[in-house]
């Protein structure tokens, strides 16, 4: 069921990702250059598990809410995603060549290519969410959470904590930094989903509980991956954080500690689903899945 | 009168710029990191003549409408033109140490917060829109229009044309390059102006139509600094285009037929204003302003 799921989510994603990323330009705009476009198109489609946007489109079914604008704004999260990876990778960056098993952007294209096929990704995400078709209201509030959750005060912001980090950094400011650089994100998915289902309050504050879990138990997951995965099974290079002295949990707990922190963040999660009942399962499902993932 | 407009703008966008990028978070957000705040600070405070913001809300005075919100949507408009004014900078674009007289931003900071903070204004705009107090309908439009000025289809393509120039570049090619890399932008802010003065449907073509003019000449007049202006008025690097083999007006037609382009460009946009006498004085400055200035 919850594979089925994922992939029902990953292949209507891409669907929503192909169309808004045709090489066809809209109304407003001049024309969208060819190469920049697939620059785009190669760092949006493809291999991915699409987990964000599974998590919004789930979210929204379990208030039966399964309309083809619940996936396009599943796909503008995506959207969002795929820019921070093509930034993140970038030699000033994270410096990395390889993602997803394939050639990084910037050494696909170049350099330039890539910070300009980012911003295009970036913008074509409120671009979409703007464009759907739900109330002006609802549109706004997407917009607004987009914002807030991938700006200077969510993943942006993470995302330069992480690279300031020096070698004494505490616990509690890694732990600010991963809710930000990947926490808030992924706690965003939910919540978009809430807001397209009409989530009453209590439901989305519930809501918000489990999607600020599973967005810790991602890092937390991604840490021990990169500390004991395997590069090939990742998809990407492991062993980078020790290398270069990043405060991470499991360099901070080590790996048997944050394995007993994922865990109980897994369980957190999905106590707050209990009152969803098994129309939550697939919810509950993914929240193993981060945790057990290997890439 | 014009000085004094342009002043006032530059002021008031100044202000809403600085309440934009407080270095408190706003709901939804964690924490604003200080750095990249600052760096977010430097790039869109201080120097700049704040055209953008002038052209929207201007515009919208045409209507009558001077609320708050104009000069928050100035403001978003302005953080998208500072956006990409860092990221064009970057060593893998243009390359640039100075921009209005002051090192960019990875100059001053680093590459990395470069990325980072040109990311982290681009979003900030969007939620600026969001959050603006007017009816969700009209934040939508402005959001649209924003995205699609800006996005692949406008800006960032144009950018990406620009790189990906070679020698053997047409006119009409270097016209539609131009076309999104500045003028998209200059057209958007004088079109925002129109939607939140509420114009009536031939008002708004006809400003339109001035704002595309003024895009153009905004455009031929940066050549023109480029190839004949003094780098210490400029307040960055001259002779750059040349020197990189790039195609502009200037280099296609001369610097004696692109200087009357820009003239003719200039009273097509002012012709377009001649339905609104003189409320539009300011807008007809405006154009001459911008055919004329020096940086």
């Amino acid at each position: 069921m919850f594979e089925t799921r994922l992939r029902q989510a990953a292949d209507a994603t891409e669907a929503a990702l192909d169309r808004l990323l045709s090489p066809e330009s809209r109304p407003g705009e001049v024309i969208r250059p060819a190469r920049l476009t697939e620059a785009m198109r190669y760092a949006a489609l493809g291999p991915g598990k699409r987990v964000r946007p599974f998590l919004a489109i789930e979210t929204a079914r379990l208030f039966g809410v399964t309309d083809a604008a619940v996936v396009t704004a599943a796909a503008a999260i995506e959207c969002v995603h795929a820019y921070s990876l093509v930034h993140d990778d970038l030699p000033a960056m994270d410096d990395d060549a390889t993602r997803r098993g394939r050639a990084t952007v910037h050494i696909r294209y170049d350099e330039a290519t890539a910070i300009l096929a980012g911003d295009g990704l970036l913008t074509l995400a409120f671009d979409a969410l703007a464009s759907l078709d739900v109330p002006p209201a609802v549109r706004i509030d997407l917009i607004t959470g987009l914002a807030r959750a991938s700006g200077v005060g969510g993943m942006v912001g993470g995302q330069a904590l992480d690279l300031d980090a020096g070698e004494a950094v505490e616990l509690d400011a890694v732990t600010t930094m991963q809710a930000m650089k990947t926490g808030a994100l992924i706690r965003h998915a939910v919540a978009a989903g809430a807001r397209l289902g009409a989530a009453p309050a209590d439901d989305a504050a519930r809501l918000d509980t489990y999607g600020q879990a599973l967005g810790l138990a991602f890092q937390i997951a991604d840490d021990l991956i990169d500390a004991t995965g395997d590069a090939a099974i990742a998809g990407k290079a492991t062993a980078k954080d020790a290398g270069r002295g990043k405060r991470t949990l499991v360099a901070l707990l080590g790996v048997a500690a944050a394995r007993a922190r994922l865990a109980a963040t897994v369980d957190e999660g999905i106590a707050a689903l209990t009152p969803f009942g098994p129309a939550a399962d697939t919810l509950r499902d993914a929240a193993r899945f981060i945790a057990e993932r290997e890439a």
